[in-house]
């Protein structure tokens, strides 16, 4: 493919997210070092309700990418318009995310934000590598509902809702 | 895994995923029989920018799976509020899809879709089985942009749109 081709592609790709909105995420995990990392993800999915599966795709140059190990535990956080500076944080340095009182440690280890609309704790069953990102598979094994919110939504560059149709 | 442990992860991943809002898509494409395949997918992510790689999540038990082959091409349709009968058309009934004319085929015979936000024309570059779902990742060669309109979203088994968190 030469560079136009490719380029091609590129604009196309952009064009067309720019008009797809997502839900917004946090996934954490424990590092083999023993430190707490998390990402706010745009990307997560549901594969299988039976078994119980979500995937999300991250780059391996992620701080988070340590943890993503098979077997390791993850928790997917489901945020809400209250939960937003939970994304905005989980975005930004990572050497802030896990600095202050927003989050616990459970029996395991595993960090728990505080002021999720829920948290599925599962442990990633597939990493599946393509260029210098990666597809993770992580099945489900119990979880945590937090208080009622609206959804988070990421589109056009900003935090959002989502609305009815009508009205 | 016990049955009431197994239980434990359907139920954590039915009531974060109720919680979580998602971007919704057509994706088509032609089946080795000549036949047009398509179905509306929540699962849509962007994997890479550079080279620019999208994922979805499918079933192999769906009417598209003979279509999902290496190299084959595909359209991820974008929708709006305007196109939503697309998206509630594309999960109807498979045989009925495709009977109309909402849609047309471009040089190739791939199907698009009339009445898109955006289309991404691209080719699989990989198809991962996980049990009976597989994870297919798209490399996007080019694109259409169609009228703008605001983005179509899936949360509540309502289709919705976004809204600012402000007012």
């Amino acid at each position: 493919m030469n560079n136009s081709a490719a380029a091609e592609g590129i604009d196309a790709f952009k064009s067309a997210f720019r008009r797809h909105a997502a839900g917004v995420a946090v996934v954490t995990s424990l590092a083999p070092d023993g430190h707490p990392v998390g990402f706010t993800a745009t990307s997560l999915a549901s594969l299988a309700a039976v078994p119980p599966l979500a995937t999300f795709n991250m780059a391996q140059v992620s701080s988070s990418w340590p943890a993503i190990t098979l077997g390791n535990r993850v928790a997917i956080h489901m945020l809400g318009p209250r939960s937003r500076h939970l994304a905005e944080l989980m975005a930004a340095a990572h050497d802030l995310r896990f600095i202050g009182d927003h989050w616990h440690a459970d029996d395991g280890g595993l960090p728990l934000l505080n002021g999720a609309t829920a948290i599925a704790i599962g442990h990633i069953v597939d990493v599946h590598p393509v260029h210098n990102n990666a597809i993770v598979v992580v099945e489900i094994d119990n979880g945590i509902l937090g208080e009622e919110d609206e959804a988070l939504l990421y589109h056009e560059r900003a935090y959002m809702r989502p609305h009815p149709l009508e009205g």
